[in-house]
């Protein structure tokens, strides 16, 4: 059992650095993203679409048990997406990632998001050869969500607390949970938004600008 | 990899007959939940322990990748609980249920609960030798989730619908969300409620009721 696991995360690990590859010399920024089912990755994805699309090439990628219900979501902002569907899979690999790329148009010094199955666990481990996780928690999933699945908060650089809009009405505490994941990952960024309402998007907006620009291969 | 999913897959099936066994010389109706990270299991669990307490025999296996928090938060209640940690493992097996078991209290006559990992994909396919897996799907998560999920929701005889209270201050349309777990499952039923406020939590005391009334053992 242990050899096989090795000999999938290699071959993984092969797939993930050719991919990286392929993004560095287009000059993309690949952010993936990871949360549990529900917490608003499609939505969030859906505004960032709609205020990015007119200044940087995009295109999405998205990771589903079934359904192609989030790549539509996408493709009627205009914006260029291919869905995954895992079947039994909890989690999307390198390898149908970088087949998925030959599905969509050519795109070059801009953002690539792959939007990963919903699962707090599974797609920790897997490298796709993005820049960065990003881990989605919203505010209706409570704050103990980093100590409880610490893997995926490790693997993450960014945390995005969405649902701020609900935080009235919910018992969620936003420091607790920016503590909690620094205690698992000391260097771990937080921001906090609502993908419903736009508040706070901004300074997401300005991360993926940066990475984008640090991304552009140079002519 | 076929051969070893199989083998793997027939040691759980052993291991779950040998707990339905074991679940049923003892007169137990064993409940396992499934959900998404966040969806609500433990606070229902909490409220459910809180008002049946005095009135059946209880106890609570809890399943999460790392900590004892669920664990303590049951057992604040009085009732006992006992916490497994899967470390990178996606879903409780039936050979670590079986063996949670010799650290619980001698139970009899009354209401097992097993609170799957948080994930609505790996524990669908694995046996724990319960009555009934019961879903939980929270009204912040979006109504497509049985779509998205399927095998989750085949699998589960009942599909709560947590956080009623966020109903007002959220786009989820309850009807919706049942359809399309029936579009999966037929036969499965759809109770609406919300652990934090106790609305409608009746009708689940009811439906847990019966279960244990069924599973008695006979004198």
């Amino acid at each position: 059992m242990v050899q096989i696991e090795q000999d999938i995360m290699a071959k993984n690990q092969s797939y993930a650095n050719a991919n990286r590859a392929a993004f560095a010399a287009r000059g993309l920024f690949v952010v993936n993203l990871v949360s549990s089912p529900g917490s608003g990755k499609t939505s969030l994805l859906v505004k960032t679409a709609e205020a990015l699309k007119g200044e940087l090439p995009l295109a999405v990628i998205e990771g589903d048990q079934q359904t192609g219900l989030d790549a539509a979501r996408i493709a009627a902002t205009g914006v260029a997406a291919w869905q995954i569907n895992t079947g039994k899979g909890c989690h999307l690999d390198a390898h149908a990632v970088g087949h998925a790329l030959e599905h969509l148009p050519p795109l070059q010094n801009g953002i690539l998001f792959i939007e990963n199955v919903g699962n707090l666990v599974c797609p920790a481990g897997f490298d796709l050869g993005e820049a960065h996780k990003v881990v989605i928690l919203s505010t209706t999933e409570g704050e103990d969500k980093p100590l409880k699945y610490p893997d995926m908060f490790h693997a993450s650089d960014l945390m995005i607390l969405n649902k701020s809009d609900l935080l009235p009405y919910v018992d969620f505490d936003v420091e607790k949970a920016a503590t909690y994941a620094r205690q698992i990952h000391p260097r771990i960024k937080t921001l906090t938004l609502s993908a419903r309402t736009g508040e706070g998007l901004d300074s997401w907006l300005t991360w993926l600008r940066t990475g984008a620009t640090h991304a552009r291969a140079v002519p």
